[in-house]
């Protein structure tokens, strides 16, 4: 007899029909002999509906009140999942993220679990109930509310299957695992059966957005195994684990992307010490978040210095860049909103040379111009222009055969 | 500087725009250097939304899980108020049933309250904020949610001026007071400034649906000053509380009705003791309230038995009566769903004499036949023909001079 935790994102839980479908599937997993602590997400669309009412009222909205109305998203989908079991026979308990307790900090809207209470959990599942707990909130130590910040959901998932030591944490989504590129670029992109959480983190930080990358974190450092799979369809989706001795490696995972960058350029600077602060600081002091940061010396003593940061920011950062750098005596400045990061990601870099050859040689096959470069221990990223994001993609997927799994690969 | 009470029913907190101005009147209180502690309802529809959803699932909903769900309605008003008062740049903060902590039994869906810990509520209002409170609903020793039944915000707010000893509890809803009669039927119905507990006990027992009677209770025994006022009119509404001294005393205060009444006699029933238990166990076994009972000797020993219930029930009622009175020897039995029951309200009919008297009066004087008649010790009620609800609250309105108020009564 196992343990599993199942969580049910938003989508899974979108109608009252949806709800009874989840039940379904737990019932499945009890009718086997297992416990389950699910943990599930507001209904689709009703975070966004109270955000607009708080925002009628109050922009931004108060953080400790926000918090107070959007948990209450979460909190009625557990009775009405509750209900569904009970009306199917099955004994079932609910629990707030204050009833459960799970305690956090009182960062509202981005508060971080601190400990888990699982005394309560235990005595019910003792009693042979399913329990299903509200996910993306918790307390603090005072009695406030808090939320998890977006996505939240998944982090409390992971955090109880850490605190129950669980066999394993299902994450069931509207996707049915990870896959080597997004199927709507790729059609030939491939579910991968497994990923380590380093490549995971990779992937989701670049813009697979299947889990919230700070769940990943949280299931790495607890050695929580992870499954993302679809409460829709049938299959085993993706298990998300630690690297094993013996797992057959693929040098590359899979090829994230992130349409929503534009690039900034200084050029000509005074090379000196410091200069990378005094061109960054006012852009983090706007809460302007930079992503990749490349710097290059030019002739003269001088350097040219590149960053990346989201599109939305691409103004803002252009005028307080204006600025500084006339301050500063800088040549010019440059910028580009027309561009797109793309990544190859995978463990097996670490022991295979060429990788990046091989990307740089492709694209250049292509005609696709690399604008930047940036390189990590298992991702190798590049910035192109826009317009070659889909030729670009489809390429590697097919120079580095992501469509084929492991097994037959090997034996190319 | 005193101490207030407010609450807000779901008309009055139903759309952000009404919570923007129930917001303005706290702050009007608030310049006047008072403190307020606030009890809101859900925002209107949300309850029904809430139960409906529950009942696509489980019919009947399970309780525990159905009070989980309802709590959320509550929950969302008291952090759009508390927004909306930090907007205007009023310091607000929000509590929960459980946060405040309401203690209630476990008598989920109907919840009775314990006791109130006014600690936390105490400091937050030296600390100078106005403190929203989530009506309806509190939390059981062992940490279950509960709620109060539908109406139990008002419940709450008299329970929280009890345990503040608050100077007064104001009841803000979408009429201006109660009403000598309702308006609808009599257009020169006045509203009453003041009215005793018992007398607002039997207005709102009688269908006067201003106020939830529990609450009513509960601000008598505990002698809370109760205001029912309008939260879209300027006015000073109406003043629960009770009987003073010196107080002008209207013979009597209002007159209430209801249309929802059904009546079953059972003629010639052998008269043996025990036989209205005989009778009306029946019909509590199958959950059918009874209203006014009426016994009368017939002849031969034999007797007459009268019993009124809510329409709805009557087929129901009906059944069971063919089935025991067979079984009792009862001559026959009749019935009359067309019927309506009247009542004269007043604590001034315990000094004066005549007043029965002068209302059977008048009523024959208009054609009007009375059915069943009984009567408390400060209200007079008569049984009539549907038909005649109007005439007879028209008559007897005029002819105890209610729309005129009790100066120009005694000056007359």
């Amino acid at each position: 007899m196992a343990l599993y935790v199942h969580k049910y994102g938003g989508t899974s839980v979108g109608s009252t029909e949806r709800i009874k479908h989840v039940a379904d599937n737990i019932i499945n997993v009890r009718e086997k002999g297992h416990d389950v602590v699910v943990v599930v997400s507001a209904m689709r669309g009703e975070t966004n509906r109270l955000v607009a009412l708080a925002r009628e009222i109050q922009e931004p909205p108060n953080p400790r009140e926000l918090d107070v109305l959007l948990s209450t998203g979460e909190q009625v989908t557990i009775a009405l999942l509750c209900m569904a079991l009970e009306q199917k026979g099955y004994a079932a308990c609910s629990y707030t993220g204050a009833q459960v307790r799970i305690l956090t900090d009182d960062a509202f809207t981005k508060a971080r679990i601190l400990d888990i209470d699982t005394d309560r959990i235990k005595d019910t599942l003792s009693a042979g109930k399913v329990i299903v707990v509200a996910g993306f909130q918790g307390i603090t130590e005072n009695g406030d509310i808090t939320t998890l910040g977006r996505g939240g959901s998944d982090t409390t998932a992971v955090a109880l299957a850490a605190a129950l030591k669980a066999d394993e944490c299902l994450i069931y989504t509207d996707v049915d695992g990870v896959y080597t590129t997004d199927p709507r670029i790729e059609p030939r992109a491939r579910r991968l059966n497994r990923i380590t959480f380093e490549e995971m983190l990779e992937m989701a930080s670049l813009g697979s957005k299947v889990l919230q990358i700070r769940s990943v974190e949280f299931a790495g450092k607890y050695n929580v195994s992870l499954r993302v799979l679809s409460s829709f369809t049938e299959g085993e989706g993706t298990l998300i684990s630690y690297e094993e001795a013996g797992m057959e490696k693929a040098l590359i995972s899979g090829i994230a992307f992130n349409r929503d960058e534009a690039k900034l350029t200084v050029l000509g600077v005074p090379d000196r010490p410091g200069i990378a602060h005094k061109i960054l600081g006012p852009i983090a002091d706007a809460n302007i978040e930079v992503d990749m940061i490349v710097q290059n010396i030019a002739p003269d003593a001088k350097t040219d210095f590149t960053f990346t940061v989201h599109r939305n920011d691409y103004k803002k950062a252009m005028d307080i860049l204006q600025r500084t750098c006339t301050e500063m005596g800088a040549r010019e400045i440059s910028g580009d909103d027309k561009i797109v990061k793309i990544s190859l990601v995978g463990v097996g870099m670490r022991s295979h040379a060429g990788i990046a050859s091989k990307m740089f040689e492709s694209l250049a096959g292509e005609g696709i111009n690399i604008r930047m470069i940036s390189t990590s221990e298992i991702k190798i990223s590049v910035v192109v222009d826009e317009r070659y994001l889909e030729l670009a993609v489809r390429t590697l997927h097919e120079v580095f055969k992501l469509d084929q799994d492991v097994q037959s690969k090997e034996s190319n």
